[in-house]
């Protein structure tokens, strides 16, 4: 039998907050979702004026984070044409996200979930996913 | 031009707020999804202990009441064997639920968003949906 | 509460009008789709002659335009091999299109629903697109 | 932060040898899989003459049973006409099983993965599932 650590909704929460926090500083409205390990969502949300498209992305992007314990952004480096990974973001009926803003959390060298956003650039999703990590780990 | 209302993440999270104070009344982990008047997704949490397979059917249960502006629980009278929307729950890709728990929210005579809960029976469903909108209109 | 503005049915057929006598003005046959601004089906034409794996590639066109709030053509360029949405193409079950012909329609500073074209030339599709919000536009 | 058991691959492949074992003696060559408490897979085997189909449904059972937690012949009660998940079994792309064959896996109280069978009658694929677990709880 394995055991394994995973997020609370509580931890979740903290995510969400953090995140939000620094898409509020910048002003950008964002899609923002947890899930656990496992790439399962806990929680979720659309700052008024997130995009529509963002709601499915966000998610997508917490879950390949998870389910690959890496960032997705370093999927795109790794897909790009001629690499070694290339085409793989049509994997999974197009779930495996390759765009950054994906973000593994990992707590004392384990990943435990995963933080996705979506409706800014990738580099401002992964800005403020990073955010929400900072924030969680402040915390426990 | 049509001007339309619509659930903000405030009212989102007071939704869910009001649901889960329900759900942990009757001791039931709920996953609890807020959808805005178009099906979009603007708020979920799974509680702690909620079911996996919930984290997709509350979000269509929301899906389901807000877009079709009626609740699940009707459809599923509607679509018994013999009835006039007998199949329609495998339709728009499995997505439209016809068990009980998705309701969509009215304010002033109008669908603003919807509200889903799965991981109970479909009446704690359904109960806990009713708590989250209850509270909801405490605050407006 | 939010307040949103979307486009009427009345709205939704002056954007097919406009993009329809472009079409005809080229002599290339379109299919014609015009989405609120949660990117959900408004109206749908396919002259006679349009090509039948359009009819869903306009109205991806036209969701991915209304849910991310810009053209399909700014894909076309953030998603290029070693840009920062390299890979988004795939997303969303595919659904979200990076290839020119869905515009955002946008009055008074938002975004009120989309319009995408299939069956021509991407320019061709972007150019109609873009005479059926002239034509909008013309008449609001 | 949450703490969560979990089967391992030696689980999996205990579960996998129980329920071949009964699938021999009764003469029907099954396909059978094992999930993690989410519904992951973790070990699958069809063996020689097992139903195509039913590398699908074995490996939907056992997300149903994981997911749910339950099994997914009390799905098939709860779901009859009249009843209240009535129409449940198109949920989630169709992958929610409502056919018995999906037992969770529950050690000391706690879901810990899931194994579905397919390839009999619901009962065999019942009865070897349950073989399967018993084999398991015996050598833990």
């Amino acid at each position: 039998m394995l055991t394994v650590k995973r997020l609370s909704l509580t931890d979740a929460r903290l995510l969400i907050e953090g995140a939000r926090n620094k898409a509020e500083e910048i002003g950008v409205p964002m899609c923002i979702a947890v899930t656990d390990e496992s790439g399962q969502l806990i929680a979720f949300e659309r700052m008024d004026g997130g995009k529509i498209t963002s709601t499915i992305i966000a998610q997508d992007k917490a879950y390949t984070a998870a389910g690959a314990k890496r960032t997705t952004e370093s999927y795109g480096a790794a897909s790009q044409p001629g690499s070694p990974a290339y085409g793989i973001n049509s994997a999974i009926g197009g779930r495996l996200m390759v765009v950054a803003g994906g973000l593994p959390v990992i707590v004392e060298g384990e990943v435990v979930g995963a933080i996705g956003l979506s409706s800014g650039t990738p580099a401002q999703d992964s800005e403020c996913a990073q955010a929400g990590i900072t924030h969680l780990l402040s915390k426990l």
